[in-house]
């Protein structure tokens, strides 16, 4: 059960890490699939759409991340402890499979990735099939089941990898802060947006812990401490996935307002809608209040969760930010933590090729247009 | 991090398991507690709510049913390996916490063990605060996280505990398989209310994977493999634990119906209100339709998932399960897997005082009266 071994690929891991990612889910899951027992066969059909989910598509940016602090900390690139590794990291995103399954449920998202969630996807079953009692209440039962047998399957997947004691006593301080993080930082958000949270404190608070720890900072922990790193690189690193971390969600921020719908895959304004607390409506409040601007600051309240936004409202607020100047704030922002997350991987004293491929990632991460 | 040790009680383990396994829960919930980072301190309240819930009362059913199998299987009652399984047994608490906020959830139930349970306490909290969007949302929300803590605490928890590798690789079996086991049950359980099913097959399914395998098999085989139990030894205590989990499960069906309201925190009646597909249900209306009673099967069904279901037809219910004879043939059943879960226990070597206590403990989930 601990062997997933990936199967051979014409490229080593280095080159393709993400199609490695997806070799190795896809044959952990149908493992755990075929261990379940044989009164739960309708179950195994539940899950075959979580597979799907989880298989579906995504950057694999976690396990990417982690993966490349193992080898800038000096991991090796090929090998059992390499393929222990990346078993380990794969893991990374059978936790946000449950991440997504259980925020798109909160959110009430009908889509991702252009296709059916998988709470909606359940609520259709329902309702296709004539059921007894409501047809939301049986998907929203299936999607908190399928999020939890995920979460469950990535600590299974994470601690059935063949890691040494050490590597493993070593992984298991970023492992248990990564998954606690996420939550606390998912919890703020929602807090956040029922409060109508304004402030900027509280918006990069959410980005803190939701993007930067779970997304970024954690998986790097996790891969330089599983190749033993010191106490100073691991800083020199965790410092680093911060601020790429932060600077990956304010670029998050802009998407989710200019965002076009075509790459984004979501309907535009989508964050506006969804009446999010980011930094940038946080900052955009605050310039149109100082600059005496309370008609627009206002216009930006309603707009905030508002479920029947229309494209006209969308385009005033869009202007709007960029005139009171919290575009280029996040901008200048973005930048700056950029410039700090690269100083900070110049003194770490990383290995090549993984000093310049986290380089790399944090320019697409913080650059991308989606 | 790994250190968890009950505070010194005045009594050893084997006199008060449950007591034990609080004071380690207690200790292990403020210590994850600490651990949240300084901008989570929001979510470090939210986190008291979910302590308090599972802190709050329970009967440790499962850590005492894995305990009882380790000690039966030769484990020692102190010292340092035992306190390291105390606290891997304690870790099934936490998943049953993740199961009750979540099945709370999917199920609307208002009250557990007497008080409000945590999405409701959120949906209030919500309210009265005057917040933006819906309070049940925001409940909703609250609860599935807090839930998703408490399942990757129970895996931390677990792993945590200072096991040998040896002990560490035995316990993998039933770990795996026990979480999967529950939700396969619990989806079961929900698609079986939804498509209406009235087949004894799927009642006996889920009463075989959501209360025998997750509630008294898996904990044993936990318990035995822990202690390093040979092949003879284990498939004799999970027979056991297989038939004294699905009897289990056919008293609390009785219960679910006849049960005193202040013995049992729930409402008379709730599971007809539920419309769960029990086996009480599902001979129920097989011998009232065997017997030509039509009007009274079709009564029946009507009951199920009815929320306004009143005292009168409760009452008629009760009755007409007594007359066609479900209620008897339950009893016959529960008998009958008692006797045969007291022979495998009786073939199974076991060591004392834990085979007594085994013994015991099935009585007591089987003769209960809440």
């Amino acid at each position: 059960m601990v062997s997933v071994t990936p199967e051979r690929l014409e490229e080593d891991i280095d080159s393709a890490v993400h199609l490695h990612v997806e070799t190795i889910l896809r044959a952990y899951l149908a493992e755990r699939r075929a261990d379940l027992p044989e009164q739960a066969q309708t179950f195994a059909t539940a899950v075959d759409t979580l597979s799907d989910f989880a298989l579906r598509g995504g950057k694999r940016i976690r396990p990417t991340f982690a993966w490349w602090g193992w080898r800038a900390a000096g991991g090796a690139g090929t090998g059992r402890r390499a393929d222990a590794v990346l078993t380990a990291v794969s893991a990374l995103e059978l936790i946000q499979t449950c991440a997504l399954v259980h925020d798109d449920l909160m959110d009430a998202s009908e889509l991702r990735r252009g296709r059916p969630t998988v709470h909606v996807r359940f609520t259709d079953a329902h309702r296709a099939g004539g059921w007894l009692g409501e047809p939301e209440r049986f998907g929203m039962a299936a999607a908190i089941l399928l999020g939890d047998l995920a979460l469950a399957w990535a600590d299974d997947m994470f601690t059935g990898a063949p890691l040494s004691d050490g590597m493993r006593g070593a992984a298991r301080e970023p492992w248990l802060a990564m998954r606690a993080e996420m939550f606390a930082g998912q919890y703020l958000d929602v807090l956040a947006q029922a409060e109508g949270d304004e402030s900027e404190e509280r918006a990069l608070g959410v980005a803190r812990l939701k993007t930067a720890a779970y997304t970024v900072e954690r998986p790097l922990h996790l891969g330089v401490a599983l190749a033993g790193a010191d106490a100073d690189t691991t800083a020199a690193v965790r410092s680093f996935g911060t601020d790429i971390g932060v600077a990956f969600q304010l670029r998050d921020d802009l998407l989710g307002v200019y965002g076009d719908t075509e790459v984004t895959g979501k309907p535009a304004g989508d964050d506006l809608r969804e009446g999010k607390r980011t930094l940038l409506v946080s900052l955009g409040l605050g310039y149109a209040d100082q600059a005496g601007r309370h008609a627009d600051a206002d216009l930006l309240r309603r707009a905030l969760g508002d479920q029947d936004l229309t494209q006209e409202t969308i385009e005033r607020v869009r202007d709007l930010l960029v005139e009171v100047g919290a575009v280029d704030e996040l901008e200048r922002r973005i930048e700056k933590l950029t410039v700090s997350a690269m100083a900070a991987l110049d003194t770490s004293g990383l290995a090549e090729p993984g000093r310049t491929r986290l380089a790399d990632l944090a320019v697409a991460a913080t650059r991308r247009d989606r």
